[in-house]
């Protein structure tokens, strides 16, 4: 059993994104540049803005963190993507989610110019992932994909269980792994809340991608020898061993399920860290205007 | 066993939309308009666009329909569908597929502009659909949602086997039964021609759609007692039979399969002329904006 090193991975790549980031100075160009709107202090998307941040830093990157209170007027905050899809210095931008309640994330996301949206989460890049041309794939099933890469793991013919249905997750990363290309070829089933008997889709599973955002969920005795298990899962559960008072907790019982695994993905230091990592090799494509001209 | 009666469906629904298209006219508005470009003299396509054409016409529709030969540039064709877009008069409007090999499908089908872009194949509309935003559903599945709903078929929960991975048919197909509504929230597996063990994922299938476009490829043993099979499958064999000198058959033994089913769709006679009657629906909804403004 291979536990498959997201954290290694991702520094890996932070090491070519630099290398690449020092040649684009080289000969004269710009360092790419991020910008990441952020509305409110929910703590979740402090953190993962501060590491979107950070990460940005370390690889040589600029970055630009635009803060917004909770009582921001959905207007002021189009204005601000509006603002952006026109400042040329800007290679792509997130609007972090989740956003306050009387603001639509649906239209702040079509508001993005979709050359600009790194996340991936606009109806054309949405689109143009699903019939399979190149766009900006959003950063999580991005991430799983280049794991599935990085560890060679096999995927033409085998069986892949999805579970999860939501737009950033489920949805692309059943697309994706039915593509002709690799990683894809699977054959590919979606299992959801609605799902009966979802444990003997998973014992036939060879690959899992469990994104429920339910802790624990994937149990030892679901899952069959040998089986690739992915898990996206990252609830944050409240823990008196952390600084920060809370740890996250996976979809997958890890020790029930690893030991029959031939690779998985912890939490944290699996999935999560690829998923930054993905946003800055977009916000890199953007720069370099290698998917949309 | 119910024989799923797709030629009286769309009947009904010409009924309901020449009902739509009296009361336009009586509050002084102009019919509904489709134009449809067709290049060259394939067979298949001649006959398809006739039908639409034809339909148009008995449901009060204006039809347009401008010819190319295959010799037509690429340039040419581009420019036909930027007049298109522009022309107000225009609610919807396709190009026939398949185009010469020198003409680009996908360069055509990105010029549509996506709010008259009936037949639903632009990214905007695929992402849409995707994500579970108004859109312009392409015809086929549309069909096939149609067909679930008139025959009040049961789906929520259900497995849905989609034979297929293409993006007209099956990709699509299989986002619309697992999205959080009627018809959907099945189960979802797609497999294709790199799947193992087909058969037993047939066998396993509440519901199949079967739209692999191999004439005959379901057989009797592959299916389920009581499953719903949807045959989108119609390719042209020879016939001696028929005045025009050939037959549609479906990817279903359908005198093998159809004992066992509780419903299931007859080639010709099921999807065939639901896709049709969907394209005109799309137009209905053009010509109203009742999708995009």
């Amino acid at each position: 059993m291979i536990v498959i090193d997201g954290k290694a991975v991702a520094a890996q790549i932070k090491l070519e994104i630099a290398e690449e980031v020092k040649q684009i100075l080289a000969s004269g160009n710009r360092k790419p540049h991020l910008a990441a709107i952020l509305v409110g202090h929910d703590g979740g998307s402090e953190t993962y803005v501060a590491s979107k941040v950070r990460t940005c830093e370390e690889i040589g990157f600029k970055s630009t963190l635009i803060r917004y209170e909770d009582d921001v007027t959905e207007t002021e905050l189009l204005n601000k993507v509006i603002a952006l899809n026109n400042d040329a210095d800007v290679d792509g931008f997130i609007v972090q989610l989740p956003l306050p309640q009387h603001i639509s994330e649906q239209k702040v996301i079509e508001t993005i110019d979709y050359r600009k949206d790194v996340d991936g989460f606009h109806p054309i890049n949405a689109g143009r992932m699903s019939i399979g041309l190149p766009c900006f794939v959003s950063a999580t099933p991005a991430g799983i994909l280049e794991l599935l890469k990085r560890y060679a793991i096999e995927t033409s013919g085998k069986h892949c269980v999805v579970l999860g249905r939501s737009n950033i997750v489920g949805k692309p990363m059943a697309t994706l792994m039915m593509q002709k290309t690799y990683p894809g070829d699977c054959t590919v089933t979606v299992c959801h809340s609605r799902t009966k008997g979802i444990a003997d889709y998973c014992r036939k599973a060879d690959i899992i991608i469990a994104a429920l955002g339910a802790p624990g969920f994937l149990k030892g005795d679901m899952v069959k020898e040998g089986a690739v298990v992915i898990d996206v899962g990252t609830t944050r559960i409240p823990s008196d061993k952390t600084k920060s008072g809370f740890s996250l907790k996976g979809d997958v019982a890890f020790d029930e399920v690893a030991p029959k695994c031939s690779y998985i993905t912890p939490v944290p230091g699996g999935v999560g860290p690829m998923t930054i990592i993905s946003l800055m090799k977009n916000t890199l494509l953007a720069g370099k205007k290698a998917i949309y001209p």
